[in-house]
């Protein structure tokens, strides 16, 4: 199920429906209807924010809210809505930016994506290849720079001391901590595996 | 070397700078300078579209020119200025959206990141991993996508016939083309490798 359906959402749509997942779409005025329905989307109109057009959309059988729309306090609503009348719904959110991020955290989001974080790291990823770092040696190094950053980002959505000068400072803290990870994982790909793109999967291996 | 140090240049600037490039910032008015000096990088105040300040940051000795200011005709500007007069510079800019993709690519950049699309595909494949697919499938879907929509990008911005009819029905014939290509992938992976990640690799194999 996805509420909105700008050029954002519809990329999520697009790469769901690529993969046979057939999603509900939520908007005001979604564009381009009959394709939309000729590629097997059902669309419900209206405002995601309101209980009955999510009631009407059938969210109490679904299993996961996408919540791309264009505009921050709708996006925030929606998911605070959709979080309390829908508890076993998985929910993701777009951020607009950092602060966007750690409201939609602390209302209950399952996950968020800065809206041109992903973009800035898959740049990054292409500067380091053209700069001469090996193809899935850069991925590798924007995966942990991405894990890490959000594991930071939830941190500081939950900090008690949310005074702008201690966010700053805990903030170049953890920018230093990536620093050093990033070259001990250079060191430890002395004997290079081609598993290297899961992180999650060398981590543990290490532990 | 870097034009511009908002949200999204920071990015790619502390990501390179996590790998040990010490990128060169342009930019009218950084801030936080004390801590992006602490973290190594140089930087020339002025406008990066002007070419005494390309010259002065010594571009005809960079390897790599990342544009990704937050303003559509200072991005065209730049990669504009940069390629006539410094054409050994690989370039990567932020396009603002399609039709900003379309013309920095006509004038000659490298690689081009559309600012949302790497988000939404990010969310795309999270989303794939909460509906039950596995986490390098999901991955690998994605990549699929981005690969097969860049390839149409670069295909569309070179298309002689410029009308939007004509565009918008390529473009949908190329959506199909991507959901029979990831449903053929499918089938393949009944002997799941893990190499699956590198796209690019894999199509070699098969070739």
């Amino acid at each position: 199920m996805i509420a909105g359906f700008g050029r954002f959402d519809q990329i999520v749509g697009r790469l769901l429906a690529a993969n046979g997942c057939k999603a509900t779409i939520l908007d005001h005025n979604p564009g381009q209807i009959e394709m939309l329905r000729r590629f097997g989307f059902k669309i419900f109109y209206g405002d995601a924010s309101r209980i009955e057009l999510l009631q009407a959309a059938r969210a109490a059988r679904a299993k996961l809210l996408v919540v791309a729309i264009d505009e921050r306090d709708t996006i925030l609503e929606v998911v605070e809505l959709a979080r309390k009348r829908f508890p076993h719904l998985k929910i993701l959110a777009r951020a607009i930016d950092r602060s966007h991020a750690y409201e939609l955290i602390r209302r209950g989001a399952d996950g968020v994506q800065r809206e041109t974080f992903g973009s800035a790291l898959e740049m990054g990823m292409e500067a380091l290849k053209l700069l001469g770092v090996r193809s899935y040696k850069a991925r590798r190094a924007a995966l942990t720079f991405k894990e890490h950053d959000e594991e930071a980002l939830r941190e500081m959505a939950f900090a008690e001391n949310r005074d702008e000068t201690v966010l700053i400072a805990r903030s170049r803290q953890l920018a230093q901590q990536l620093e050093q990870l990033l070259q001990t994982d250079d060191q430890e790909l002395t004997h290079e595996v081609d598993l290297a793109w899961d992180i999650s999967a060398l981590r543990q291996d290490r532990g």
